[in-house]
């Protein structure tokens, strides 16, 4: 059934892989898959329909040998040793000139690694992140490829296809080199655990203290995603409190369990940034609460043994309100944190990344997609090396307008034994960036009194040493 | 003037090497120095006096044939490279059977790997942290030693000379199995780095919302340090605020650069306990914290563009009472996250830690030394499997009292632009860690929703993913 000269390959017939295959094919190119797991090659094979545009194979020959010169294969696997493995099966069969894609989330520094063991084989690797799930992938992602540039001129054509449009425009762009594209997307997704803990922690100050049922959580949801709110996460969120469950009388959103599993990008993130230095505390504390809600027995344990105070009472629609105008002072800092950790990556890492771009491919597609990031390009458009998005002259009145309900709410929260980590760490971390003088003069006091490692001074240069009485 | 057959020998002769071979000699053993640098060696052998018992040398032969066998040799030079280097250029002199004894920040996975290497060549090797800055090494440090116990047997009795003593208790012990030692001074680091944030916020709150002068500032946390909050940080906060500039005419903590700096142990910390899946959001955010001041420049542009509230009139004395109780409040918590993080990475790396052991050696000598600590190595005695402080019937009513002040200053500082943000982790940390059911339910819900990737139920076993509408 099958014949030659496929236009593109793909290995991992996953949600993803098949996802991304079958929009391939919707867009007039003809692409091969590969699966060790016959059942999801067969599934495929029949979903595709017209074998000559979607075809697979349990056999790794069968499929090198269908592809067109030079082979364009995306790896949609899952990161680590898998690529690995999967690369040097690949690696005999494959001509110079071949390119391999890897669409995972793969650890920037394998991307390196990888790219430079393939191009000493003459064969072109390139990272490139995939977001938008199940969904995206089938009906248009949002693609972040970097890396080796000609070899991106080849697959541009089909990318820019398959991908999300954003009032017309793809979005996918070449965004910088090396592994900028992992890079990118992990950004991304750290982005989106910040996101994903700021709408969960709202909805638990709108249930706990405002007493909002789900039919009520998806209306307000709704209409926040009617507004400046509207994003992915707010749409799905809303979707989420409408959903009935299936196996009780109630709604699906009270039986799941409140344990939330991570796969590490939002960790690598948060750690890659304290090896830059870069502040990012609303996705570190997004990454920590994922931890705690892990340690459920503790916290049954803990909970019995320490009371908690009763929220005071507080009007409904005013504690709404309050609720939108702190989500998106949130989600602007949540942005501008992740945002300003890829400024200094390129820096670090030679990536030459214009976020202006970044920020337009995820206007669609992706996660993290939002009506935010219209005005987010706008800021980098205006500014390219803007950095920080709370220094753009297009946000301030945005942040200004919104802070007092965040102060409000955290404020509230503390009181009402209510946590809003997302929240508050969003906060803290804009009161501390619009602090001209902060406390740390005495940080530097201590380490010069218990470790004489000296400090500067603010009305002379040099650096100083105190014996310390 | 030197001879053979001295105890201890010591490589790195800066200021915690220089402190620590003159504490060797004050407590009856002979100690011979090493350092590349010919004014340090000499300065310390004017320093020593009696040259039969303090000696050092430029020469690293002759350092080597001068220590008594087997060789008892402690490093206290940078972490990183320089410890492989200073390793490589002994080796060739050093007879099987010999010790080397790294005192400095190593981070663990390297002292693993030096302790494999040197294994290979009969050589012993131990990571031992060493803390109580310059003065600790000089009058006493808390001595951290893990890894080879048969070769740490033969160093003790000049290390339990050497360490701070609690009551007559020498605050050194064998910690447990490879890098155990220089993990738990890791640890130490990350709790300390949590504790000098929350002292310096606190400051911060009570000089911005209380008007309190240094003067005012140095009589509060003295008379804090006679009390339950005794500890070293805030001894030297106290002193700190009556030091004198001998520049102008003000104080000096008024004329230090809000720039604090790092070395690394703090970010360590973090970044392991994000590997081991182990919240410590107090210590994550006092990371952040340095990252932000760094940024002045950018600060400064923020601080012109957005307005910042006045803060609402407080009582000072109320004030004061309440900073008490939320910084013990907030102390507790820190500690909670550091020891159940080595409650974890004892499992994670077969370290076999005995955490009434390592309370019991912080109770003096070390940076994080407090009153407080006495009643965690209770709390550890007690119940050896404690798997989180804020579990011990000891520490119920400690954290119950004081956790209203936490609240209400979380509260305050959120509206009044003072960022508290070590005290709001502490807080969110305790809140969540003591709510038996968290917002998490809807992560993992979102999770499902977009990527396929299954939950849990809390009324029913199996992995479960819905098709949402």
């Amino acid at each position: 059934m099958s014949q030659k000269n496929y236009d593109f390959g793909l290995v991992g017939l996953g949600v993803m892989g098949r996802n991304f295959i079958l929009n391939v094919a919707d867009n007039n190119f003809s692409a091969f898959g590969h699966d060790l797991d016959e059942e999801k090659v067969n599934s495929l094979i029949q979903e595709g329909g017209d074998t000559s545009r979607v075809y697979a194979s349990t056999d790794a020959k069968t499929f090198v040998n269908a592809l067109s010169s030079p082979r364009k294969i995306m790896l949609l696997v899952p990161a680590g040793k898998v690529v690995d493995i999967v690369i040097e099966g690949l690696l005999p069969m494959l001509d110079k000139g071949d390119i391999i894609i890897d669409g995972g989330n793969s650890f920037y520094t394998d991307t390196d690694r990888r790219e430079a063991y393939l191009k000493e084989k003459g064969i072109h690797f390139f990272g490139s992140g995939v977001s938008g799930g199940a969904k995206g992938a089938r009906k248009g992602p949002s693609i972040m490829p970097g890396g080796d540039r000609e070899a991106y001129k080849e697959v541009k054509p089909i990318f820019e296809a398959v991908s999300a449009k954003f009032k017309g425009e793809p979005c996918v762009a070449y965004l910088g080199n090396k592994s900028a594209g992992n890079y990118v997307k992990m950004v991304h997704n750290g982005i989106e655990y910040g996101m994903m803990q700021l709408t969960s922690e709202i909805y638990d100050l709108l249930k706990k203290a405002g007493g909002l049922s789900n039919e009520e959580l998806h209306n307000v949801y709704t209409e926040w995603n009617n507004g400046r709110l509207q994003s992915f996460l707010v749409q799905i969120t809303s979707e989420i409190f409408a959903q009935k469950d299936d196996k009780t009388d109630g709604m699906l959103v009270d039986k799941i369990l409140d344990k939330a599993k991570q796969k590490g990008t939002g960790k690598w993130t948060s750690q890659n940034a304290m090896d830059l230095g870069i502040p990012v505390p609303t996705i570190d504390i997004a990454v920590s609460m994922r931890e705690i809600s892990a340690l459920k027995e503790e916290r049954i344990q803990a909970d019995a043994l320490y009371g908690r105070p009763t929220p005071a009472p507080i009007d409904k629609n005013e504690l709404i309100k309050m609720a939108e105008e702190a989500l998106y002072f949130a989600f602007i800092n949540a942005y501008a944190q992740g945002l300003a950790q890829l400024t200094d990556a390129s820096k670090e890492y030679n990536y030459e990344l214009d976020l202006s771009v970044i920020a337009k491919i995820w206007r669609a597609g992706c996660i993290i997609r939002a009506e935010l990031l219209e005005d987010i390009s706008k800021a980098y458009v205006a500014n390219k090396d803007l950095k920080n998005l709370l220094l753009s002259p297009l946000f301030v009145d945005k942040v200004q307008s919104t802070v007092p309900s965040a102060r409000a709410l955290v404020s509230y929260a503390a009181k009402s034994g209510i946590p809003v980590p997302g929240l508050s760490n969003s906060l803290t971390y804009f009161d501390a960036y619009t602090s001209s003088r902060l406390p740390l003069n005495l940080i530097q006091a201590q380490r010069d009194h218990f470790g004489s490692h000296t400090y500067e001074r603010i009305d002379m240069e040099g650096i100083f040493h105190t014996e310390w009485e």
